[in-house]
């Protein structure tokens, strides 16, 4: 009997479980809105009944284990999101152990980041190498580091909160209670903020300053190239730190590449000799919002020790 | 028979090596300069005989192997300098071959920073972890990060390059290419170049800058918060990319860690939600300059699976 896990993602948008064998196919797959204004029990109702549709659909297969990615800081030992920006409702709620009592299945819990980190490193850029960081660019900015094939966890679970490295000493206050925090310089809100202050218009997004930058727009060029800057100064910062082989980037700017990427390789260049000295791929990732739906399905097999 | 180990640290200015059990216990300890205007060769042939002298004196005892800690970065599989400031004569040169070669032992090549960052995880103030990064503050900033109780290397070797993390993104330049790096804020060379700056006087030392803030010296004392607040960023970083539970700094300027201290630890709490949220240790490292030539002997015993 062939064996598989069950991985979900949980964002502040959708929510996506999926079952997946042990060479990475994809068996079924439940994609729905996260439905955060209805509370948090609602939000577990759902969860636990996608895992259960899909154990249901793949009752004929052994199933391994469940991995749960969620955006926040996470404390992995005791299962539980300790903060999070897009999940208020589930700080400091034991929400590992809830849906173990209901579902009545060990799951395993993650950063989302983490998750999609390894998801990369399963079967997608990262798939030859053991050691690579993620940033993802969002809404925020979040990060996930492999290490010898694992997430790198730190102590409680927190490593990786890449968005929050300092690149700009006197920046843009950051929620997080810091200045000029990688997030508040080079995510997608970021580049939208930088758009409404160089009068692209008021409520203009980031895609549509892509879309700008495409056209020809030279403001909106500026702020992809002070977007590479920043990047390039966390990326430098994490080169010289990891002396990792792989660095990927992924999330919605990542079209904008052509446009961040010149800026943000000449920053690294000049402010890491490890890079200048040592091959090192930064590239983009490859399974899109995928990798963390792959990751979280990873987690079991891993355990496993598969 | 009891088993020992040779560990050597090889720096800028001193060379030293010691016979070390598997306790901790130091056996033995050869201590001279480092005659690196003398050329390679002496400087090699110095190596091997301070390793031979004390071969000799533990011949009733079995050698486990041969540690031998040196600065600059190193590419640690094929045992070699690449760039280092303290022994440029030494870049591109297979130092570990050729010291095996006269020696007719195995010799494991590390990183200084590294080799001490592995000594205070075995017998100094890292006993009760397996995860820390130190800090090394000196005529430069050095770094070794230890995860799951074992250096990281990175995918050469050249991982733990802590000292070139961007801190100031148009600061002072450094001899490696990039502007602000927490060397050229936080080093001993630093803070004697900010006491010049201050017309503290010409030739100004950083113990004499230590001397003045301790004397009620108003400048020296501002040069010390600022020192503070540089390593406070860069320790922020860290502490938001690993949450590992103990970060430790050595080095010469170390004793003025009342003077430096609180604007470090501020800095830190302002930039890291990690730290406000996890207990995390900022500390002395306690093994002095005698760290490096401890993780250098732990070296062998490690390898072995002591």
């Amino acid at each position: 009997m062939s064996d598989y896990t069950i991985g979900v993602d949980l964002g502040g948008t959708n929510l996506r479980a999926a079952a997946v064998a042990r060479d990475g196919t994809m068996l079924a797959k439940i994609a729905g809105r996260a439905q955060l204004t209805q509370g948090r029990d609602t939000v577990i109702q759902d969860i636990v009944g996608a895992i259960r549709r899909l154990m249901e659909d793949m009752r004929a297969r052994n199933l391994i284990g469940v991995g749960i990615g969620v955006p926040g800081f996470i404390l992995i030992r005791e299962g539980k999101i300790i903060g999070s920006n897009n999940l208020p409702e589930f700080e400091d709620f034991p929400i590992q152990a809830e849906i173990e009592r209901l579902l009545g299945e060990k799951v395993i819990l993650e950063n989302d980041a983490n998750a999609a980190a390894l998801g990369e490193k399963w079967i997608g850029a990262g798939r030859d190498v053991d050691d690579l960081v993620l940033m993802t660019l969002g809404t925020g900015i979040g990060g996930g580091i492999i290490s010898g094939g694992k997430v790198l966890h730190g102590y409680l679970g927190m490593a990786g909160e890449i968005g929050h490295i300092t690149v700009a000493a006197d920046g843009n206050p950051c929620g997080c209670g810091n200045r000029g925090c990688l997030e508040k310089h080079a995510s997608a809100t970021a580049i939208a903020a930088m758009g409404r202050l160089l009068h692209l218009g008021d409520g203009i997004t980031s895609e549509e300053i892509y879309n700008l930058a495409v056209a020809g727009n030279e403001r909106a060029r500026m702020i992809f190239t002070a977007v590479g800057e920043y990047l390039g100064i966390a990326l430098a910062g994490l080169v010289n730190i990891f002396n990792f082989p792989l660095y990927l980037l992924s999330g919605g700017p990542l079209p904008a590449w052509d446009f961040f990427a010149p800026s943000m390789f000449a920053e690294v260049a000049r402010r890491s000799y490890t890079y200048r000295e040592a091959r090192t791929r930064i590239e983009k990732a490859t399974l899109g919002n995928e990798a963390g739906l792959y990751g979280a399905a990873y987690l079991p097999f891993q355990q496993a020790g598969a």
